[in-house]
């Protein structure tokens, strides 16, 4: 078949714009291939279109003017790969309402304004695609979109920040919290002000982003309960190795008699579930549904070059789908209820400093008896004078795990209470066969 | 948009056909949402269209004869559900000249006919999916062929085949080859005849079929190198667990100097590596790349639903990308050539009874070294009046290898050799953080 040239357009040219126009230029046989189509970098807009550019563009690429992209009615397809939510949701909403597919490599803009940019999308008729946004080259997007049509994915359970899976992986070897983030820093692999990934901002948005396409419902942002990793400290690792455990920030969306429960937080992860054994700053994503029981992808989460990969296999599958009609519904036409914080469900790890007497234990099961929290786990252990009773639950409500804590907190018995850990010990299967 | 009535076939109606009808019963409007378009089935293939089904279609989809199927022009997509070679082969040739997009479920049709299928499908400028056929409902096929277009995948490792998996995960556990086949051949992970999975065919298949997708290269069963599991015994189990690793049968696909090697056999894998983190009947392909490191996949890569699931995605994918020539390329556009057998290249294992007295190793390093193979590890263990040398080479070509260990065969100082077992502990990145 003849080729097709393809005009495209990126909004920034940074990292990732200066990736994309490399891979762009350096693979146009293999999209040309897959597509019939040739794409070709017409503008990038920028705010200095005099700075120095590690790849840089041909001559008139680059431009200030978001007009010459907006108002050339040759280009089809745009990369959004500036960042930042005000004024990018504009600007790609007026793409869009112009009849342009749109790309977008930005957590924060989907996250936020998801449900705006998709509603203008279906109501142009055309694709938005957002791959990128969430750990980069993993194509769970796509495969939550394409692969599991007909699957009802009911969890998704994410390792989804690298920079916090690196500092917690570190602190299991030894190192302090400081320490640790200082490695993850020289490294390269957390910012100067790592605020963002260890308070579990951004590991939210990525999980707000994965529970609106996996449950096809509007979840932002401000709909996740998220905390971070400042909290955990040298004696909740020693906690999880002794209960052969580690501690990991898990994001994870449920789907529960119809309403979602999405969360960030620390939590104590089984040394055998998949989960415990991704690597330093890597990501994964567990994805559990009734047709395939689970499915878990891996990979680096995060790089330029990789986030590049993304934005064009997201621009090669719009160049393959236009005008089908294929992914131009909206990925959040409904708008599901958010379980009460309470209601939320899962085995919790708690320890307490107990007085090492008679009836102290008793006292304990008994104050959680009371509230429907039964002990799946018990480890008992010297400290000090008196004992440290590490305990873990079966399934229990959040609230009901808090009323429990507050009553045991008054006993005289007990001395101090750490604050409640969610356990990942599951699968989404009960057996690792096939049926 | 108006919904698009789509009548689709099934060539076969066993447990894959009756979990895909029942599956698109089911998902009608999630898949209208998606496409625009309602799938139904109104023609499905038997032998015998009398015979009981537990998902029984409605009356008169079930038919003995091809030519309902073939000669019907209002269907546009046939899902291959049958299995076999020959006479499929010919079907699906016949369905596709006639402008029909086939979605085959069948590992052997597509790793031995592929090429020809290929080209029946571009040339009717056709689709011809084919997700199901390598491990089921993990949509790797998807993945390598959209979300890689840009990635040059130079390798590709997997643990495809899931009842030599739990066979020797349960080796590991310390049962004998025997017991652990028939605890698979009692929990339906294993069929009464198990030659297909034990000998490495199936995996091979799988191999075969990856390698064609991942290097876009003709790569047919005959050009897999493939060695089973039933000469793994209680020796190699205890040797990697001394070594810190386990056995698996690994499939490698890598593409070296423009020409493919694609092998199956036993493998000692390192315990902080990926792939000997699958558990029991579990699948895992793990893709390594340019633009993205590796990215890895894993779940249950066997079983009805899990691969119906795997089949209705691919004619929803199809269904969404009608018309439009996007993978309607052939998937073997290009014929590189075979790496010869001797050139392959990998870390070896083996160990040596030798006799336990002085000069003995000098003997065995010298013979090693005059043939460029060196040393990586060395592990020499008590046995019986002499001793066990284990050792793991670096990086070493099979031909060279092979001569080393016919020289040390002849040395009066070693009363045995076992044969050679790759050894996998490297990744795709030479450390686990990002640029």
């Amino acid at each position: 078949m003849a080729s097709v040239d393809v005009p495209v357009a990126l909004l920034g040219y940074g990292t990732v714009g200066s990736a994309v126009n490399r891979l762009l230029t350096d693979s146009a046989d293999d999209i040309e291939r897959a597509t019939g189509h040739r794409l070709r970098v017409v503008k990038a807009l920028v705010r200095d279109a005099g700075k120095e550019r590690d790849y840089p563009p041909s001559g008139g690429v680059l431009t200030t003017d978001f007009r010459e992209i907006a108002d050339d009615p040759s280009i089809a397809v745009v990369a959004e790969v500036m960042g930042g939510v005000d004024p990018t949701a504009s600007s790609v909403i007026e793409l869009l309402n112009r009849g342009k597919h749109v790309v977008s490599a930005n957590k924060q803009l989907i996250a936020q304004r998801g449900p705006e940019l998709f509603a203008a999308a279906s109501a142009a008729g055309v694709q938005l695609r957002f791959e990128a946004s969430v750990c980069a080259a993993i194509p769970v997007i796509k495969v939550l979109r394409e692969s599991l049509v007909v699957t009802n994915v009911h969890r998704v359970l994410g390792i989804v920040n690298g920079t916090t899976n690196f500092v917690l992986t570190e602190m299991e070897a030894g190192k302090s919290y400081d320490e640790a983030l200082a490695d993850a820093q020289a490294r390269g692999y957390a910012e100067a002000d790592p605020t963002d990934d260890v308070s579990g901002a951004d590991a939210a948005a990525k999980m707000a982003i994965l529970a609106t396409v996996a449950f096809n419902s509007r979840v932002g942002l401000a709909d996740v309960a998220y905390t971070g990793i400042t909290t955990v400290d040298a004696a909740d690792v020693k906690a999880a190795r002794d209960l052969d455990m580690v501690i990991r920030l898990v994001g994870a969306a449920r789907l529960v008699d119809g309403s979602f429960d999405v969360r960030v937080e620390p939590a104590l992860v089984d040394k055998q579930h998949p989960l415990a054994k991704v690597d330093g700053a890597f990501n994964a994503v567990m994805l559990q549904g009734d047709a395939i029981r689970e499915i878990t992808l891996e990979g680096p989460g995060a790089g330029g070059t990789e986030t590049a990969s993304a934005v064009i296999a997201d621009m090669v599958s719009v160049i393959g789908t236009m005008g089908t009609g294929f992914l131009q519904n909206d990925a959040a036409w409904r708008e599901l209820p958010r379980l009460p914080s309470g209601e939320s469900s899962s085995p919790f790890y708690f320890r307490l400093s107990v007085e090492d007497r008679p009836g102290a234990l008793a006292r304990v099961a008994d104050e959680l008896a009371q509230r429907d929290v039964s002990i799946a786990r018990l480890l008992q252990q010297p400290n000090g004078n008196g004992a440290a009773l590490h305990v873990v639950t079966h399934e229990a409500r959040t609230g009901a795990l808090a009323d429990a804590l507050e009553a045991l907190g008054s006993l005289p018995e007990v001395h101090k209470r750490s604050r409640p850990l969610p356990v990942i010990s599951d699968r989404g299967v009960s057996e690792l066969g096939w049926a």
